[in-house]
């Protein structure tokens, strides 16, 4: 096979063989995408670097799969195809841009003289320009290159990869099928790729630390807040640090959902401005210093821009700069800010403060209430105590990424969603990503994902990746007829927000599950509910699973009502 | 409702609804997309303009359907939401950029002061750039516009649907909530849009003319080939006239099949080069003249670039140009030089001779074979004989697109597929759009999809919507265990070309149909495709089908044979 043999030990290697071996460096296994007449030769070459090919059903849905696979695993990999292939699949790109999350985009592409000659082929546009694709995805990429070059593609490959991990954001690799096989000198691959990220001034670093310890010690009442950027940057085992010899009161974002121990004494829930719970909102405003690690103040982060993290009274920890009150210093990261504070700080100095009490309770109106109707305020509170620790939980844009909120969970669970890009249709692919990792990682970990019945209509067929590669997750379909977080900004019984109604406990069948290796569960009434929850079989995890749980069809989680008015307002008003 | 009112007679009317009136006025009337929250009030506005609300279960199967009904209708258009939308869209739209048809996108946008604002609002890059996603699909829009001022409005929506039309390309209008229901003079309305395809310059164009009918009159042996702009650029009247009163052996690309009538007597078959048959290649090498129109030369319309239309003995007509031997005349479009030329030939000079005999026979080889198995080779021709006229015939980019070739069709049918742009599940959902522009202008005519198990997965939900607006396709899965198109260019074993398998005969009733109201058929062999194929309940498609057809994993179609040879070579060796 060409382009396999001879590696290693300063000898020639493929340019395709060459980028592989450095994903595998960066943690990639199984790679995403589907095939295409354009990356079929380079697929034949995953083996050679240990890596498999996941195949999935659409390259958007592979986007979404990379980009799930790399949260778990910190970086993922998607190979499509030149032109229709890789633009299905931009929009998950965007998305990875838009969230913070490194997802290497490798495009098979046609070779170099047909470029040159400008040649009329399948999936261009019909123009002879064969770089209009790639100048479409530089909009949506940290970085980008096209590989023409057999001499410089080792460089560019390693330049590429190292922006991708070090932003945390997707790249793009062009790779034309003749260069994709043509030798170059493997042994730059002796060495690792340099991914420090603590690199800072020291100087700088030093007077910023200074600054913030300063500030901690004449404080009564810190808090801190974690926000998405703290996992996707990956800082969680300072913060973590920081919460067990501070004690500090800590809440996160919405975004930051699932990055920190909610059963630490230290967690004091969910802060999303105006539509957190009381006790929380009261808390966070009584504090005379906030250290917000990682934010990312999207409109459903922060409850329609209704955050109270003032300047006069923040310190905000990024990737790429730092800002204390009304000062900002550019390109200093907080990778090496925080293990610097945590070494200097004299912990007796710190006051804390306990933080509001969090509970899976269910609110007493709804265990009262006569109705068996399984509403969204009795739902989440009731899973979060079914949840166990380590668990991997989706959640999708709509319902369940509200929802998630009034859920605790236990020690170490993980949690995906997308609440900033919000693409509906996200979390079925990944899922699919996030089940692949941890079956190659974390074996024991159950992987559940919400997704109401109107996204899932997006990209239901990944299921069917799902069943192929022997993944094992829980799929709890809401069942509330439509897109309920539409009816809930704007058209509540316009038919534009209804969907077909299928027949979700027929669809593991259908898409390829053997029988006895799958199981449904149809769940409609409290006591359903509760049969579930305590069905260890259920919890066991041991086939794919799918919940078709039925809601009331205007019902929503408390915080996705008040972001909906807040939302519909700004649409209609034109005021922000 | 605000913006509904107050409409026609100079009075005042929302921009939205301006925009849809527009619309209407050039044909459409279902409208696809998928509801977002830029996008829902403007939802509202649709009947106001006598439109109506499609719903697709994704962005890019909404593409693909507006693509598909544009090509019955017309015009198509669809409706998405900012970013997250928009994007999932744009693959849909850049095929229809590459294959010159005329669809309008419509994109819900954050409201004018968000955006000037810069807002971390959900579907942003989170970056404060709201141009983005506008400037992405420029690439692949004939012209784009994002409506910032209520007083431009009216004029910026003239002049794009206009090039849309023009141009029978893609155009992309950005549409701020609030800019959306702002109020413009209606009168523009009042006169219909100048669509004028024929303005040439007057006395080019007659020169032009002339020179073509001294060229035909020398001429003892011209041929016409019929190409995919012929009927995108809309003269299939002129072309058919020329054929009647010429006599002139007429022959269609590939990508032309379909718009020629094949029950006519001076209809020759498809011309693919050298992929062709043998007595069409051999009587378009002995033409001493070619009138070549639309033409639109990728390697898959021209058997791999083996096409022999040397310029010294070839016409060629295009929608921008025109070419004869070797002068370009730019901006000489052929649809003012056709009716001229229509109109001055003196048709006692043309000396015609009779074309290749072209029927839907089977080979020889092929039903005397012991065999059970239905092959591409027994398949097509027999499908032919089955087919209706005014049929309207959906085939996929794979093995049905090369097949097709060899089915020879009843007068009227028209044909749909993606022959230079390729994108696989393309199909799927140009069968939802072109079924429903057939519900609502041509009732009586079938439609009938050829796809493969590979392909239907990535698009396989826009059933659902078929199901939802009670169409009634034929729907034929070729089950052959994978992605045979790509078997025939490189890894004919390889994991990566095998899918899951679906259980394909459950999929209409999970996806929504109900009792009665569809009709499966599982066809293994050759009789009992016969058995299907002189079923009348079945040819009456009375309601949504799907047929099962089963075909030999590694058997093809004789074009995409050789074809396939021809890409794996050039992707292989890096030459054209």
């Amino acid at each position: 096979m060409p382009g396999a043999t001879e590696n290693g030990n300063g000898g020639k290697i493929s340019v395709a063989l060459y980028l592989y071996k450095r994903l595998h460096e960066l943690g990639v296994r199984g790679v995403h995408g589907v095939p295409g007449d354009f990356n079929l030769t380079i697929l034949d070459l995953l083996p050679d670097a240990d890596l498999y090919w996941v195949g999935n059903c659409n390259e958007l849905n592979a986007a979404y799969a990379a980009d799930g696979y790399a949260r778990m695993k910190g970086m993922g990999a998607l190979i499509t195809t030149f032109g229709v292939g890789e633009l299905s699949a931009v929009n998950g790109i965007a998305g990875a841009y838009s969230e913070h999350v490194p997802v290497c985009h490798i495009v098979g592409m046609p070779n170099i003289s047909s470029q040159r000659n400008g040649l009329l082929l399948h999936h261009t546009l019909g123009n002879g320009d064969f770089n209009v694709y790639t100048n479409m995805s530089a909009h949506v990429s940290a970085t980008t290159t096209t590989l023409t070059e057999t001499a410089k593609a080792a460089s560019e490959i390693d330049r590429v990869l190292k922006t991708c991990w070090m932003t945390a954001r997707p790249v793009y690799i062009g790779l034309p099928t003749d260069v994709a096989m043509s030798l170059v000198d493997s042994s730059p691959l002796s060495k690792p790729l340099d991914l420090d990220l603590t690199k800072n001034d020291p100087e700088t670093e030093n007077a910023i630390v200074e600054e913030i310890m300063e500030l901690m010690y004449k404080s009564s009442n810190t808090v801190i807040i974690a926000d998405a950027c703290a996992s996707r940057h990956r800082v969680l085992n300072e913060l973590h640090q920081l919460m067990d010899k501070t004690q500090l009161p800590t809440f996160v974002s919405p975004m930051g959902k699932g990055s920190v121990d909610e059963t630490h004494p230290a967690f004091g829930g969910v802060y999303a401005g105006d539509v957190s719970r009381e006790d929380v909102t009261k808390r966070i405003e009584a504090a005379d210093l906030i250290l917000f690690v990682g934010g990312l103040m999207s409109d459903f982060n922060s409850g329609g821009f209704t955050y109270r993290v003032e300047r006069k009274r923040t310190v905000e920890f990024h990737s790429d700069h730092m800002k204390i009150r009304y000062s900002t210093y550019p390109q200093i990261t907080m990778n090496g800010v925080l293990p610097l504070l945590l070494s200097k700080l004299d912990y007796s100095k710190i006051h804390s403060t306990p933080p509001p009490e969090i509970s899976n309770t269910i609110p007493r109106r709804e265990s009262l209430s006569n109705s068996t109707d399984i509403t969204h305020a009795y739902f989440w509170p009731r899973m979060g105590q079914w949840l166990q620790p380590k668990d991997v939980v989706v959640t999708e844009t709509g319902t369940a990424n509200f929802g998630i909120l009034e859920a605790r969970f236990p020690k170490e669970v993980s949690h995906i969603s997308q609440v900033l890009y919000g693409s509906i249709g996200y979390s079925v692919g990944a899922l699919q990503g996030a089940a692949l990792a941890v079956k190659e990682k974390f074996p024991d970990r159950r992987c559940i994902l919400f997704v109401g019945d109107g996204s899932l209509q997006l990209s239901v067929q990944e299921i069917a990746t799902m069943i192929r590669h022997n993944l094992k997750p829980i799929i709890f379909v809401i069942n509330n007829k439509g897109y309920t977080i539409e009816r809930m900004i704007h058209g509540m019984d316009a038919e534009y927000n209804d969907i077909t109604s299928w027949q979700h406990t027929k669809l593991l069948e259908v898409l390829g599950a053997k029988e006895g290796q799958y199981k449904n569960h149809v769940v409609k009434t409290k006591e359903e509910l509760e049969k579930l929850f305590t069905d260890k079989e259920f919890a066991k995890a041991g086939v794919i699973q799918l919940v078709e749980l039925f809601m009331p069809m205007k019902d929503a989680p408390r915080a996705l009502v008040k972001v909906g008015e807040i939302t519909a307002k700004r649409n209609r008003e034109g005021s922000t």
